[in-house]
């Protein structure tokens, strides 16, 4: 599909050496050798490439993400697409692009990493879904790929983040269910492996305590309806049953508010639930849901520009996004009289 | 982050011809300098890239996508995470990576298959979202990009197509409402310039005209929410108001669904509802969701699949993957006696 410098070397008669000097105005061919080159390589149609490009310096002009999910739970989560439409939103206007691996296991997203290295495939990576421990940090310093991770990690990292902080949004889904007579507020988290999964936990947490309230109780889940489902089943048996509920995404919220529903509990009468992201579907839910907007399209948009200006020799400093702001819909509100009905 | 041969070059004190006569082994350097330059190659940790493997082999050892979606509506369809995961399940085995764009307009898209293959970036693409006029087809053929589609398309192709039949799909759904005594089923439908929309359509459409029933009512929307949600309230508005809707997808289908309900209509005893995907939400509605499943990530693995074997050579042969079947959950019951409650 490329005429390649092999291709004018051969039709010239020449060495693919021979090819580079003459293509690159460099010494080391005669005159007429190179008069020659030129002509076939016109004629040929010969372009120089982004890759041959890259060879001379070094660069892929490519950004690098690797998503470490099992593949059949990708689509569930409605993060990604948009976050990579963010990502490309910034790449589209400096002619980079995204090369995107999808890793299910740990070794494989070592490998992953190891492999976009090794093939000088990428430039610099985007980290995403930070780990309490997170291994990536180091493997990353020691294959030295530039990163700009999504909020600041625990491990000590040297990589720029960009951090839009999700405890803000949380803490007010309990001051509202406070303020709407709530007590027993419980917390369907993600897991607790993840940052965004403990941070979420903590921030119901503190403001539970804030609010002069016991610890609620919390169920560790995967943030797939199908975990959401199996949380909310047992907040709902549990002698602490709670009247309000805390997801820590907009998914596992849907799959506890049909849940309770199918029970023939009203929400939010009987059961007030508050989501997080603002997906699509959350407002056209019945009710619609309360919920924390995401904006992953904006996070993406300002993680690539932070790699780009990175790769562009600036400082390694973090940028903060603004906290997003509790949105109340009708799946909250005052709590029941008779709770446990 | 590399040691390109310009570095080699620079510590060996000897051009970059020199330095790639010598690493490749090439003759036009002496035995002296090659040596020197192999040395030096050595110590600064010099290895054969990927970048340059396809420089001489005019090959990228990637594969690419072009998504053709607004940004903030990319997040609303669960098809592309999970079909990107299923690509990905096939590449990763090969050694290929995905470069992926989101284009936002019809222009953004023609110039991104230009620009992949001006900077010689993959080595084929995967085409979605097929069009009833789609101009991709005499473009990739122009630019000399082999392709894969998801479906045949009607524009003649010289590409092989992943084909899965979604009509099987619709029509059982038709045949089931109209086992349960529905003659009212209208259709909710995907934007009718894509071939999955008419398709869907058509199948709705041929499949009542099968079971002796008039043309039923049909509004045209956009696979969102937001969408279905409006589509939803024409249709219940209408003096031909159904006692069942087909929906194109599960989204919209969920959207309209919480609508009804928010009308006080219950689903199914004065509504009947189905969607398309079977997404993983779906199940866990209430009620649970009659739907098809589309396995997305299947069709990606085997689109994949079916592009490097094209590009190692095979025969352009489409490939036929199952017909989804229908799967009957709660969301579908008998017709209401009364039915314009």
């Amino acid at each position: 599909m490329t005429v390649t410098i092999n291709d004018v070397a051969q039709a010239a008669g020449v060495s693919k050496g021979a090819v580079s000097y003459a293509l690159n105005g460099q010494p080391g061919v005669s005159d007429d050798t190179r008069e020659r080159i030129l002509r076939v390589a016109r004629e040929l149609g010969w372009k120089p490439n982004l890759r041959a490009k890259s060879l001379s310096s070094a660069k892929a002009f490519a950004v690098g993400l690797v998503v470490a999910r099992d593949p059949r739970l990708l689509g569930t989560d409605p993060f990604f697409p948009a976050f990579i439409a963010g990502i490309e939103t910034t790449l589209v206007e400096h002619e980079y692009v995204l090369v995107l691996t999808v890793a299910a296991s740990a070794d494989a997203e070592e490998l992953g990493y190891r492999k976009l290295a090794a093939d000088s495939r990428v430039d610099g990576v985007i980290l995403t879904d930070m780990r309490v421990d997170d291994s990536r940090i180091a493997l990353l310093t020691s294959l030295k790929i530039p990163a700009v991770t999504l909020n600041r990690p625990e491990t000590p990292s040297p990589f720029p983040a960009v951090c839009m902080d999700d405890t803000e949004g949380i803490a007010a889904a309990v001051e509202h269910l406070v303020s709407l007579g709530h007590t027993k507020i419980g917390h369907v988290g993600g897991p607790q492996s993840y940052i965004h999964g403990r941070s979420r936990r903590l921030a119901w947490q503190n403001a539970m305590a804030k609010a002069g309230l016991g610890a609620g109780s919390f169920i560790e889940a995967d943030f797939t309806a199908a975990g959401g489902l199996a949380a909310t089943a047992e907040l709902l048996r549990s002698a602490q049953r709670p009247t309000a509920i805390i997801y820590a995404n907009d998914l596992m919220a849907t799959a506890g508010q049909s849940y309770a529903q199918s029970l023939g509990l009203a929400v939010p009468d009987d059961l007030s639930i508050t989501g997080y992201d603002d997906t699509e579907l959350a407002r056209y839910l019945n009710p619609p849901l309360t919920t924390v907007p995401a904006d992953p399209l904006l996070w993406g948009r300002v993680a690539a520009q932070q790699l780009l200006s990175l790769l562009g020799g600036a400082p390694a400093e973090d940028v903060y996004l603004p906290s997003p702001k509790l949105v109340v819909r009708a799946s909250t509100g005052p709590v029941p009289s008779m709770p446990n009905k």
